[in-house]
């Protein structure tokens, strides 16, 4: 199957990971209608979990990586679900979650990192809806979660 | 009005409870075509408010057991919004928020207490997409709440 | 384009800001078939941002009118990417997430700051499935954030 949004990844320089296994009772993915919605993926960033805190142990820098982290899984558990990026229409709607010590509110900042991510891959069609919060721990740790909602083409 | 799910979960000791009335102005469910959106649920165990933190007053187990507490409680709102659990096509997304101390990272076995439930319910079916992050605090001071989208059938 | 529901707003004495330019790389809406999604919107208020936590440096009261401020700006948002709120079907779902200590759980009392300005606006079609929970911060230090999805009638 061609993907030619892949490609054009690629050609920025990101590399889709391996999907990851869900760490829990639940599926990284739901194709409800046209609308595909993904578990919140946490921050792997070549292959290892980034963990710490905004504010305390990571840095404004660290987290915009680890939440292009999620965005870069994000996209990996669509191409495993849908066959090719290709059959993306739009990009909905982003949550982003940001470990955060209770001072630090940069978090647009920090999703960021996921938000350009698509705009990289789709262009226009990468502009989505957003949410990003502070949270005060996250699952094994995390840095960053971020769930999303992708509108799909019929194939 | 038949309902072969309420069966299961009855054959299987999970009792559903009496549909909570919302706290605040606001509905527990809205169907938005054959989107069913379900409100967030806080931990009703046994008809009491299971109250605390994970890492601090509440164990892993109490937990999970508050978790499913939530499903069961989304399972009646859609049942009383439904009239049957049978109309249920797919359970499509679960958002877990869970009150945990800072240093509490295992939010995802927590949430299985809901996931599972709705693997119980409704089989392959009841295999959805998820989110789960720590959070400082929840109304009432509940443990766990989770809101839910369920796919459903036509009438 | 006539706007009865913007006409009751006014007579109720609520004044919809200017729809706010998002804070980073992401869009304030996106349609996709008749659903849109609605960015988290922060506390403005009067033209300022509202900020604090519940709990410490904002009162209830207070925190009311940081969700309606929210509820505005959803609003503002929504006229602004529809061109009437009258094409608002349904408010489906919010989002709140309220800046608040470790011991005030007292969120669904605050949300309802937005979610009773739904009511005021579209009456039964305002009533709509909701979230609230805690977090220990948010973007620029903001009181509460609110996100949102409401069903569109066809034009």
């Amino acid at each position: 199957m061609t993907d030619t949004v892949a490609d054009k990844l690629a050609a920025a320089g990101a590399t889709l990971p391996q999907a990851a296994a869900p760490v829990a009772a639940y599926v990284p993915t739901v194709l409800a209608g046209n609308m595909l919605y993904v578990s919140g993926q946490v921050s792997f960033v070549d292959g290892a979990l980034m963990t710490g805190r905004l504010g305390e142990t990571v840095s404004l820098e660290q987290g915009v990586i680890a939440a292009r982290g999620c965005g870069l899984m994000l996209l990996a558990q669509v191409k495993a679900a849908l066959g090719s990026l290709d059959r993306v229409e739009r990009v909905v709607k982003l949550g982003a979650f940001i470990n955060s010590a209770a001072d630090f509110t940069d978090q647009p900042k920090v999703a960021n990192g996921a938000s350009e991510l698509m705009i990289t891959a789709f262009g226009e069609a990468g502009r989505h809806a957003r949410s990003a919060v502070g949270v005060p721990v996250l699952p094994l740790g995390a840095a960053v979660e971020i769930d999303a909602v992708f509108a799909v083409r019929a194939v």
